[in-house]
């Protein structure tokens, strides 16, 4: 619709911690106030209180032993419902006119994936209007209206995706993420206490960032605002600005190699041992995972010890290492390898920055690191903006402080 | 729509005890898997876990003062959405293809008058559809879909109304309630040992009963069930048949003139002192009441000491006992009352029965057996088939077990 007012609009999305209990959300709806006092039409995206997820999703755990996923993301959406309702409450108590709206109220249309849902469309009209009007529009994330009229969910983190879309379908000024931490660090700072909060990243170093471990925002909401040029500024329920800008590429002026060291203890290597070297062996191998659902990341297949059998080496989710290493015994008669090696004793440990495409020698930079720390480099995987390496688990925090120190992103 | 099958239509519903937890919701769905066992379409209705709605309803509090009821009805409905998603996995579980259905999927129209909406229509096309495929729809009470497209709810025990209404619009064979108790008794067991479970009682006992204080089914369900002479069988969750039986009045065949004696201690006496006595005071005391939203009860008037002053005494709910004697304060030098005296410690004792139509004598032998107790009466309302008293909060027991004796309503 037509803008009414030519007031900017900003969307703001409080999760967690942030709305961790009705005191946090409180104190939090003052960041809505001021961005309302200042002129601007907000919308608020708002994921559930800390804990109450787990807690229905444990329900849900109890009632059947494997679930209808359509009921899960009934039950398990009212976490963002009961947050909705009382945020406009605390705004409304504050001051603020302000009302909840649910997915199906707004709607916003997802696939039909439960559990998993992509948003497909949002329908701003009415919000619009009510927004024009003077209400501040809190809207339940994580949740959508699938094809058939039943809820869907967007799956873990979803509620930050809600809040790009929305700021994306809304032609919003800006979208700001708050958290229970200040911005982006070049490191997890709980592990490299000389990381840095970054000023600005950008959306593609921003991507792998996330999508290799960092949690700060969920990947699919990285991709959304990479695609639509949405301004998401990442800053602290708590201390407020300034946080993290995300900004394309060509918005940056001061390029840097590597903006951040990222990791992930998500991930878990299965070696075949001494598998028959043969063209189609990978796919003999990959599509049977691929139809059980088993989604693999890096791959490394050695060299040929005899020119007949090699080993392959993959990674795949700690969560799916049991389903995979019974769909590869099943093909054992077929392929011939002598042995399923599974290990979750490792981790993956990142570099990231868009200077890599103009800079050589940023892969070599990250092996000599470890190999100065005497530490074995199991896997190797790359790609224009990233080098990722499986090493084990034992010696992430060495890895990550050294790698930080290497590439001189340490504080002063 | 038309009937697709000649199978036969029943509505069950689950409330606050039976669905206390998900050992209990697995328990109790084998009243479902019975009745769909034995060739019946069957429609669930649920409330909220015991405890789920208390404890929402305090969260919304501790949001606001002062509460948009609109967000109250949007958080506190998820009570009865949480559990129509575990009932349903747990239909599943017991392999009875089953799923949910929220108010605003079916939907269920009501007004618009948040906390206490009145359903105005049912749509059952699609739920239709989906039981004659052999699914039962197991809906989310209490909470409906208001005219501006926002959730609303209607008022404790609406999940009773739910079910009534749902039976109506489904034309269904009979409404089943699954209680904690085991059907409706002639008294509270609690306090009269010898109370007598009923196999049948009329609509209108069962309305006075409901709206006099027994707390078995919600009046507007029982009202709804009345008009459209639904078949109500009130039963318990964990013994099953025989309950109680909603009938018309003329399908009774063995009339009894007191079916039962109902108590309330919801009700307080103001009394005020020493009022002007002259044409129009009581609209000048109620309609200001009125306006404040205080319902007022039972009202006596005192016939004047002296020709031009009286006592007015009447009945409110004790949670509006404050605001009615602030409102009344006000109109004091109006009416030139002396004071405004409020009592809490009161309880009022109903006794009902259709046959009080037809024999005289059953006021009297109230007042006689309270007279022989030494209990003295402060108000008294009577309508066609029950009897009110107000009587001194610590006579409760008393006077219950005294007229269960007298109306020769104890077991033998």
């Amino acid at each position: 619709m037509a803008r009414i007012a030519q007031k900017s609009r900003i969307v703001q999305k409080f999760g967690g911690t942030s709305v961790g209990d009705i005191g946090r959300i409180k104190r939090v709806v003052s960041h809505v106030k001021n961005a309302v006092d200042a002129g601007h039409e907000v919308a608020v995206v708002v994921s559930a209180m800390a804990g109450v997820t787990d807690d229905l999703v444990a329900t849900v755990g109890q009632a059947a032993d494997e679930w209808d996923s359509s009921e899960y993301d009934s039950v398990v959406s009212c976490g963002e419902q009961i947050c909705s309702g009382l945020f406009a409450l605390a705004l409304q108590q504050a001051g603020v006119p302000a009302r909840s709206w649910l997915a199906w109220q707004v709607p916003v249309r997802t696939d039909g994936v439960h559990g998993k849902a992509r948003i497909q469309s949002i329908e701003t009209d009415i919000l619009a209007e009510s927004m024009a009007q003077g209400q501040v529009a809190v809207v339940a994330g994580f949740q959508g209206l699938g094809p058939t009229g039943r809820v869907t969910t967007l799956g873990r983190g979803g509620s930050d995706t809600t809040a790009v879309a929305l700021a994306t379908a809304l032609d919003a000024d800006r979208c700001e993420i708050f958290t229970d931490v200040d911005g982006v660090y070049t490191a997890d700072p709980r592990i490299v206490a000389k990381a840095r909060k970054l000023d600005k990243i950008t959306y593609e170093e921003m991507l792998e960032m996330a999508s290799l471990g960092a949690k700060v925002l969920q990947t699919r909401a990285v991709e959304l605002a990479m695609k639509y040029h949405v301004p998401v500024h990442v800053l602290s329920s708590f201390r407020g600005p300034p946080g993290t800008l995300l900004i394309d590429e060509d918005d940056f002026v001061e390029q840097h190699v590597v903006s951040g060291i990222a990791y992930s203890r998500d991930e878990a290597q299965i070696t075949l041992v001494s598998v028959l070297d043969k063209p189609g062996i990978a796919a003999a191998v990959f599509g049977p995972l691929a139809e059980a659902n088993v989604n693999v990341d890096m791959i490394v297949q050695n060299v040929s010890e005899d020119g007949a059998n090699t080993d392959l080496t993959f990674t795949v989710g700690k969560a799916d290492v049991d389903r995979a290493v019974g769909v590869l015994r099943t093909l054992r008669d077929a392929l011939h390898f002598r042995d399923v090696v599974p290990d979750s004793n490792v981790v993956k440990i990142s570099v990231i920055g868009v200077g890599m495409r103009s800079h050589a020698g940023v892969a070599n930079r990250m092996f000599q690191t470890l190999a100065d720390k005497s530490i074995n480099i199991k896997v190797i995987a790359t790609s224009e903006i990233k080098i990722s390496v499986l090493i084990a688990e034992e010696y992430c925090e060495l890895a990550l402080r050294a790698l930080h120190t290497a590439y001189g992103l340490d504080s002063a």
